[in-house]
């Protein structure tokens, strides 16, 4: 793990969001990306070298729908930037941890992302990504 | 807000959190601390310019302890690093923001802190904190 990459944070309404957070980090989204295989739309913010992530369903099979539903608006994952996904994924599948995806896939913002298992890690959704290539 | 400062994650057994979290971080955790105000005792990792912050109830009237129970273990809060904690909750209240604290106290890791009701940050419960003087 070199660092955190970003924090994910579940949100029902986008664009009111975007205004909070813009008021909370004193600061305004840079973009906004619509990841159609998650069923969610996201914006980035920038604070120091981390981003924070908001992310709103698209669709009630989405992903973030069922979060919401199951524990309200918060935060949703931490990402971690890794050198290469597939050697770390394999690193912490040897070490005991649970992969959500065998093999990595493409994410929001160019990367290759791929996911651990929340109750191998003490309840936190905990994303690998590196730069897609 | 200059960046985050770290991420806060209640956990129920703190030895094997460490161990657990030793493993994901691919690094040991640099510190313990109690925090009796609080009710917790505390491990630290770093991972990049971030500090993951373990938390573990002392106590059945501990706010960690509370939030296990009602949402299990998982990501507790984001704690932003600040010039001036004082200046900056008068700036989010005035913003809207409805805080915890009004008025800045002494925290774990020397800081001084102050908290966001979740309610006005979507769910995030959110810490401003500062190097105590």
């Amino acid at each position: 793990m070199q660092k955190i990459e970003h924090i994910g944070i579940a949100v029902k309404n986008l664009e009111e969001s975007n205004q909070r957070f813009a008021k909370l980090l004193n600061t305004i989204h840079y973009k906004t990306e619509e990841v159609q295989s998650e069923g969610v739309i996201t914006s980035f913010f920038r604070v120091g070298d981390v981003k924070i992530e908001l992310l709103q369903a698209t669709s009630e099979s989405s992903p973030i729908h069922r979060f919401i539903d199951s524990k309200g608006e918060g935060i949703h994952h931490i990402a971690f930037a890794v050198d290469d996904v597939n050697a770390e994924l394999k690193r912490l599948k040897d070490a005991g941890f649970d992969a959500i995806h065998d093999k990595p896939k493409p994410g929001a913002d160019n990367k290759i992302i791929a996911f651990l298992h929340p109750k191998s890690t003490n309840g936190v959704l905990t994303e690998l990504c590196a730069e897609q290539l």
